[in-house]
């Protein structure tokens, strides 16, 4: 049984176009074997595409949503949403992913797309901040260790996407991630949000 | 008669809430004078708020704009248009020009809003393209000043916001920027486009 990595998971997610908890799930499965996970999504038919990440995504939709308060839009969000064929692009399913995408940038307002696009500096200064606070609580150091594994994690479910639960759970319930994930799962693409706009009034 | 500097052109641009070819055209009736051009735009009802510039400015709309084809949002764009009371914020007029810009962006695709938002970096790389060129064809040294000076003018009206025609002549012949200044002369208030967003797929 080898560790399961943030790594594999990522890789997992792109490679197989599943989501986060798929991802985790087939790893803890597989005993943390990254080919072996793979080979379970397949199986599973989750991951209906082999190398799917190696097949060119370049079409895609822009969902929108735009916020009216006081009789005037006041904020509003863009959301690229890509996919490898016109087909899946013109879906309605697909749009409307886009869409709620966006409506939902327009309440959680997140700093970064996915763990990847996390700027290295951000999440030093996090950890260091977690670190010193639970060291001045008296904590040992491996305790201090793992408190910050820990809030880090709620760090990432705050201001990345795909690690953000979707706003509306009645229509979704899980992270943007999973819910992109599994939209590429069904429909055998490649999916992912490319950009995000976000533009409020003041802000 | 002292020379009028883009400095100057801009400092009435943004003091006066005027277009760029008004401000322009008082510093060259005013002798290139900074307070006597501001006082010609006042006596002609152009600037009609002295200190304009001191007022907050922290209402306003976010102008939209989709552009779709085959069947599904390709483009979108967001602009944020901001002035200083809920009453000019909620007009038709304002919220129109708001969205006016969006489409304008959608086809124009500006790098910056305005000059003083232009990278340092990028001028100066574009300039010494500029003279690099007008020195190999054999122009003398004070003609290359020339022609890099007008050159630059031409490169602002492709890249900035401000410095662009208008994509539609029939609703407004003119920059964005004398569109946007005279709806703040209208208005009476400091009117200015604060943010763009514009999300493309494949871009």
């Amino acid at each position: 049984m080898s560790e399961i990595t943030a790594k594999d998971i990522q890789r997992l997610r792109k490679e197989a176009g599943v989501g986060m908890m798929d991802a985790k799930k087939a790893l803890t499965d597989a005993g943390g074997d990254f080919d072996a996970a793979f080979a379970l999504l397949r199986e599973r038919g989750q991951a209906q595409v082999a190398k799917r990440a190696d097949r060119e995504a370049s079409e895609g939709t822009v969902g929108s949503y735009i916020h009216v308060q006081n009789d005037r839009p006041v904020l509003g969000v863009l959301v690229e949403l890509s996919c490898e064929t016109d087909f899946v692009a013109k879906s309605d399913e697909f749009r409307q992913t886009a869409d709620d995408i966006a409506m939902h940038v327009s309440w959680a307002s997140p700093e970064w797309l996915t763990r990847e696009d996390v700027d290295e500096e951000a999440l030093g200064a996090e950890k260091e901040m977690i670190a010193r606070q639970a060291a001045a609580e008296g904590k040992p150091e491996d305790v201090v260790e793992r408190i910050v594994t820990g809030k880090i994690e709620s760090w990432y479910a705050e201001n990345v996407l795909y690690d953000q639960k979707f706003v509306n759970p009645e229509r979704y319930d899980g992270t943007v991630g999973d819910m992109v994930g599994e939209l590429a799962a069904k429909m055998g693409e490649n999916i992912s949000v490319r950009q995000v706009a976000r533009v409020a009034v003041g802000a």
